[in-house]
């Protein structure tokens, strides 16, 4: 009965300024009115597959196994990318389009098996003049079909290897004796922290301790955007408002932040591959 | 039991800045912990009723037959305007301040009775002396009354005549052959494009063809907003980053998109009935 | 059963532009799927604890007795704020940071008991080498814990004194015949209206009439923001669009408006203690 059910987690780019999420949601209650729907998030930025992508590690692991993932960030909806439902090897299932938005996941979870969906089957039949809005027709009604129990996984379409998922290029970071270099992998756009993909265990392990200075050369390319000694402590608390910390984040990676500040503004940083960090202890 | 209620839709454009959204939930509640609340949106543009009108007729149909509607754009607040309970031919029920937000649901359901809120029996008791919230005190208390069957529907308040409902001026699009006529209805806010209320359907069988260019003549009032050739498609993917093109949208009506941009702010658009669009086939 | 569970109501300053909601909820049904998630809402003012402490006094109360409410807005994460679970005098449950956003409650609603929570036992068991999360590790947690029925409230962790309880400096209007003082308790962000913290009752109860005219002086510290008479009615409709208006607002208390327009904005006001307003009723 309903308990058993899996639940449904929605991250799109959609926001709630006009009707969309209604009519997606609305789709799903249409297929069955036992299946919970959870909202991750509407407000991924725009078109920012790498977001998506990022986002679903980020949270995934915190739900029951079984849980349907739907994440749709799709610029090239209606051409030739493929529409999937991936299982994890944890035993999650993200139904999203194939474009990259599984890249993190793959890297961290591991993908067990992925399945292209079968439109003429797991597409909603009233809307198929219209190929914008697979948010609602095609992936919101196929996870609502496979969460309810309509269809089995094996049902969602053909299985494909694991190997010709879309992956955006992503770095590991590393670390030795007393550095580590990465880099900004994401931001933290609420309080405005630059997120590093940088182990906190690995740094611990090598030589750096909580509650000493650390030097950061943080760069954009070749331009130096923070070339200085700050704090490396537990969390923001720890500094003055206003002084920059390198903390340990949420997700056990180290994070730069301003107490009560944007890091981000500050230090007009972004993220992503050309942003570069290293850490070094500092001189005493 | 639980799965034979009927489920509540919220649209409001209340925001979550603050806790309104929290007290009318929480008086849903108080009336029934049973029926189902699911949020269509917050964040209609405020005072537009035009909006909250076009936005129903756009996902009401997604959502189960019986699927109770509340819709809450309400500037006049507290004055002469009815609080009304519609049921449309199709069988959906729609409370909201009688004030033009059914114009776009009567336009395209057909509506079958409407009944004014009657505030001696459905309105809060406990908070009487206060004209302000109708959206807790009023529509949700109501909606979750009539959804989780405390009361039925000839409850509500006594019925007047559909031809009362006010309604905001609505036209029809005209399509001939090889040319079509219509306004910019709405906006796409999220992604910036401008949605026609020309049926795609229209166009098709009046001499248009996806993957032809058509000549558009854009004008708000008469300033001309774009008088140029643009391409006619099923979706954004088919031309390059940056062009407009004129695609299907979700609503199976024509639609103006710049790929991966904002064509409202780019053509400095807005929608209504003094933006007037013509659409005819393109000199080839 | 499921329904007789307490639902889970959450506040917080996260936003949805990130994961950490999905987190924080993907926890909670990690510990049980039948307790009900509310969002009341993830937009209040970053690092606005007096926000948080309103805006609970604000929707508590329509809440069904028994309601688990999560309030996370917590700039002193990780440092020695108490975790805690607070007992409301008329039976309702707050788990937050004890840092100020149990003021308006505990002057509004009186409360009988407060628990710290004990990490030993209610703090998410994978996460615990981070420190900064404790919305998703630690409140949402524990308040899981508490609504499902895995631990009984004397289970939270150890009672402490009410009257230790951090307090933020608050104030109670004055009202006397013909005249009220008070100050700019908060504001509603969404329509740029500003709440005072003087009843209405005692308005009405001391020679004020709705539809007459009142003097309103309001100043920030020795600035004067507003010295005119405007109309003290029920609602906005009562005059022009643009007019200033004094009303009884949806927690009846008076407060100030521009009709179909921003206050806030108009008069350059904010809120607080230091702003205080004098109302007299106008010469004639």
């Amino acid at each position: 009965m309903q308990e058993v059910l899996p639940i449904l987690v929605f991250q799109t780019d959609f926001t709630y300024k006009e009707g969309a999420i209604a009519s997606m949601y609305g789709v799903v209650r249409s297929v069955s009115r036992d299946v919970e729907i959870i909202t991750a998030t509407h407000e991924l930025p725009q078109y920012d597959i790498w977001s998506a992508s990022y986002r679903l590690m980020q949270y995934v692991r915190f739900w029951p196994k079984g849980t349907v993932f739907v994440s749709v960030v799709d610029p090239g909806v209606g051409t030739a990318r493929k529409a999937c439902c991936a299982l994890t090897e944890d035993g999650y299932y993200i139904v999203t389009p194939d474009n990259g938005s599984l890249t993190h996941v793959l890297h961290q979870h591991g993908i067990a098996c992925v399945r292209e969906i079968d439109e003429s089957v797991n597409r909603l039949k009233t809307t198929e003049g219209t190929s914008v809005f697979h948010g609602r027709d095609l992936f919101g009604y196929c996870a609502a079909r496979l969460a309810s129990g309509v269809i089995r996984y094996e049902e969602v379409g053909r299985e494909y290897p694991v190997g010709e998922i879309v992956r955006l290029p992503i770095a590991d970071a590393e670390v030795k004796e007393n550095e580590a270099c990465g880099i900004i992998e994401i931001d933290d756009p609420n309080f405005g922290n630059a997120w590093t993909n940088i182990p906190v265990r690995a740094m611990l392990e090598n030589g750096f301790s909580y509650g000493e200075d650390v030097h950061i050369l943080l760069k954009r390319g070749d331009e130096v955007l923070l070339d200085q000694n700050v704090r490396f402590d537990r969390t923001f608390g720890d500094v003055q408002k206003g002084d920059v910390i390198l903390y340990n984040n949420e997700l056990m990676n180290v994070a730069l932040a301003v107490s009560q500040g944007s890091f981000m503004n500050a230090y007009h940083c972004g993220f992503g591959s050309d942003h570069t960090i290293v850490i070094r202890k500092a001189e005493s």
